[in-house]
């Protein structure tokens, strides 16, 4: 028994035993010695023998038969690996440093309510300790799906009873739920251009889909006619990126294309409460009388993408799928999350945290769009729906993928969200303006000169 | 003009217009009044029509086309829906309230180390609020990988890199991975009886398995070799429910198998640190020295369900595949979340509290299987490992689930878990024994007395 550290002895004593077994020195079916004799050659108590053979026999290198011996098990070992050095692991790759990065749609840090966000957490932790480590109902918590409920029909004018609402870990988990409700044979028709992440998650998880053109009022209807789809994955209060609303007769006409078909709307309503004039653009899901339309938000845009929280709406029948097959899933979202999000809506913070929201983004929007077009009046054509975190620009001149590169400034182009881009798509920029605060914009301004002059 | 409410003025007046669209009053192709006409007649301001004209513009109720004036769209509305009633939403279903259920597999919620996280959280809060608002990279935060990977190496003697662990929300969203990482196309070979969930979750989202009879170590190798699976997914060191240890040379034909054929071996090791004797069972991810090994747990047995966290341990031809097509994903554990739980790792809390919890439960198992054995002497045959939170008890007599349910008492057979059940499944009960506690035991025996004597 060599020097064994801390490793406690009867530790020592298996390991030395195994690698015996395994390289041979102990022949298969050989007997080892009893406990007894070996303890007294070793002068180690017998306990630790027989922890020792006890750990060998739970781990199958020997069997204990009882008033027989302890016998060496076949290990099946595999021949010695070949020399070859096990594959190193790469690290992370590091990302790139851009000097400007205008292609990120998460809000601006800074606008994170994190010090009442900080606030509740303590509270609760306070006051409901044990109730933050039950794990949640499989939908979510009751007081959560209570405070979203009502705070959509207060500041969206929807009906929703909390019932239906499925709490999830962000958009992404929910997009791998939405075939497992509509069903994996599902033909989902998603929008081109439109938001990467659908599509990625379509393809990853293997749910079948098609890239279906718009027109100037969003899905294009005949497209989705002839496509064969059931469900149409759509944005209609503002389409990513394009900026599109779906005006009212297109809705209808999706609604009843869902009624007609059997199909579904999926509403996905990333960004609604980012509207810059007037009051928010109705829900599909607030004049679907068919039970058609499954809703769904998350909290990323508004609050923060580290909370990893979002929702979705069930129509009554889907209500009934889920509840059937899908309720053994645990939720997704931690209970801590849960309560301080609900307290967070309960308690008003979150519609004042959205009225300051909108009036910073809508002042931060006119300095930038104001900025554009000062700087470079006749270079580019800005198109923006007064609502959102990003618009469309388009410049002039040609080759601003490769200017953007050389200046370090991170761009992306409509192409870069379309399956079939044309070329107009290729030089329209989606400038995501949350990174220019008023701060920063005369500088980024003069980084930007050198791309779009 | 009704009465308004708290309504701002242009909201009324847009309502009252769009109505008249929907209903028929305002004919499509019609010329509304013009902003300052209809001003005048109403007596309201100029600036107040002009919201509610953009309003119904936003919303696709009119266009606006300049030095024209603003006309009705077609809206397309769909004909009045039938006089029925919109189905009602049942409330989410009350669970039975038993007496006494021993069918959950989580542990004792008073063992849930909800101080020190709660001391840890507040910390995080105080030291560190922005980075707590940061959204975690896709794979994890760094530290927490860095944690867990020091915590394996150091009490499991597993080498693994930071790298190669992936953070998620719970074993079941890393189900929905694992298809993805290992092709759509795999098929799954699932033990059984086995985990329902695994089952549960591969059925729902579209992945292909195959249900496969265990033998006495594990997983038998000819149903394997037969089935035409590329990918095992099982729990060698405590197989649940049966409790299986699967030997040493079972691993190493594993190991073969998952070589000589190309397959990956998912060891899913949910509960390993609750081992009561010697040592934790060494994973066969720390035997693979062909990368064909995916390694995942979760905090969920250990600290609480109520956490949502899980990883997965990559091998390095798989990393290379997550960060090439499932990068995109954002991480579904929140940041806040992720830095406690590094924390409470980092600073050797999680393993006392892992040690505390042997202790606890070694005794409280102890504790059930001698009351077992004392109360129910000649009617019932125990089975156990010595690991875990559960065994299985055998009882002489039959018709053992009626009698349960008629006592409220919740039990669970080994043939709940299997998908072509044997007489002998029908009769063997899965204990889990985290809810029978000292100050519980004596009256839950009186309790199960009405049922296995």
């Amino acid at each position: 028994m060599e020097k064994r550290g801390k490793t406690p002895l009867y530790e020592c004593l298996y390991r030395n035993i195994r690698d015996d077994i395994l390289n041979g020195a102990l022949r298969v079916g050989e007997r080892l010695p009893s406990r007894r004799a070996l303890a007294e050659h070793l002068r180690l108590s017998v306990v630790t023998v027989e922890s020792a053979y006890r750990q060998l026999e739970a781990e199958g290198y020997v069997s204990v038969l009882a008033r027989r011996g302890v016998f060496v098990n076949e290990t099946n070992r595999p021949p010695a690996p070949p020399g070859s050095i096990p594959e190193a692991v790469a690290p992370d790759a590091a990302p790139r440093v851009w000097k400007l990065d205008l292609t990120d749609n998460s809000p601006d840090p800074s606008l994170i309510p994190a010090a009442a966000l900080a606030r509740l957490t303590r509270q609760a932790l306070s006051e409901n300790l044990e109730a933050l480590f039950v794990p949640p109902p499989g939908p979510g918590l009751a007081v959560l799906r209570e405070a979203i409920a009502h705070d959509l029909y207060e500041y969206r004018g929807m009906k929703v009873s909390p019932e239906q609402i499925l709490v999830g870990a962000g958009a992404e988990y929910l997009y791998l739920l939405l075939p497992q409700l509509l069903g994996n044979s599902s033909l989902f028709a998603l929008e081109d251009p439109g938001y990467l992440k659908i599509r990625h998650a379509y393809r990853n998880s293997g749910t079948r889909f098609v890239c279906l053109p718009l027109d100037s009022q969003g899905l294009n209807m005949d497209a989705l006619r002839h496509s064969g789809a059931n469900v149409a994955h759509i944005s209609p209060a503002h389409h990513y990126p394009t900026g599109l609303v779906t005006p009212i007769g297109r809705r209808h006409t999706l609604l009843r294309w869902a009624e007609e078909s059997g199909g579904w709307l999926v509403e996905d309503d990333y960004d609604s409460e980012l509207r810059f004039t007037g009051r928010p653009i109705p829900t599909l899901q607030s004049i679907d009388h068919s039970g058609r339309v499954l809703y769904m938000n998350t909290f990323s845009q508004t609050i923060s993408p580290s909370l990893r929280v979002g929702y979705l709406i069930l129509p009554p029948s889907l209500l009934e799928v889920y509840r059937r097959e899908l309720s053994f899933y645990a939720c997704t979202v931690p209970t801590l999350e849960q309560y301080v999000l609900a307290r967070f809506l309960e308690s008003g913070q979150y519609e004042q945290h959205l009225s300051r929201l909108r009036k910073i983004y809508r002042a931060r929007r006119a300095a930038v769009l104001d900025a554009f077009r000062a700087n470079f009046s006749g270079g580019v054509t800005i198109s923006e729906q007064g609502a959102g975190l990003h618009f469309l620009l388009r410049p002039r001149a040609d080759g601003i993928r490769q200017r953007a590169e050389r200046a370090g400034v991170r761009l992306r182009f409509l192409s870069d969200y379309a399956a079939a881009p044309t070329p107009e798509q290729h030089n329209t920029v989606v400038v995501h303006y949350a990174a220019l605060p008023p701060e920063r914009l005369a500088e980024s301004m003069s980084l930007l000169a050198e791309i779009f002059c």
